[in-house]
């Protein structure tokens, strides 16, 4: 597929805003380089790159709670995608479904949690 | 409201993912920066950081096409923001209700037109 169109910033990055199909839960937003979008179109899953590990990881790989893509957009501007996924189990390291799960001034997560992290990622 | 916890990057600036909170249509990815989210806050509409303009702007102020704010959320890492909004019109310039018109690979927008942009921004 043509990613040319595509307006990767200075760093080589764009903005992934990963949307769940059925729920229309916005999931997390991560980042993109040429390669880990290239990565997702050819696995059918989604792969992004961590500006704090300096490498790609696949999301999933440790939890198992993979995303599997059903449609990927651009946006007017080409410097930001929207992701559309079917989420297998929840997309949060802290166990809720959205990464999204606190309101801006409060710090309690009003989301359920799916699972439970310490199980899925290990003890401290 | 305490905006301390949320983390700006060295720039000042947090990605801000705007959702429709009937329909739940993703509709644009936008930059806030402290003050333009404070006024986000205070004014119950949506203000953005342009990055390409150095300045506040408050979305729909050329259109009409204000974002009423309904909720807003921050995601784990506190580095993004989801804003539920109530949107007026249309939210992209071009004139479709969302921004992600586009599929990846593609360069024709498949969502229908809402308004007539050089009706609304005037003629080149």
């Amino acid at each position: 597929m043509n990613l040319d169109g595509i307006k990767f910033d200075v760093n080589g990055l764009v903005p992934a805003v990963i949307q769940d199909e059925k729920t229309g839960a916005v999931l997390m937003l991560a980042y993109m380089n040429r390669e880990s979008l290239a990565k997702t179109v050819e696995t059918g899953v989604t792969w992004f790159y961590s500006r704090s590990r300096n490498r790609l990881w696949q999301k999933g790989e440790t939890s198992g709670h993979v995303q599997t893509v059903r449609n990927i957009y651009y946006d007017c501007d080409a410097d930001s995608l929207l992701v559309k996924v079917e989420q297998t189990g929840a997309a949060c390291h802290e166990g809720t479904f959205s990464c999204f799960s606190r309101k801006l001034g409060e710090t309690k997560s009003e989301a359920a949690k799916l699972f439970d992290p310490e199980k899925v990622y290990g003890g401290s």
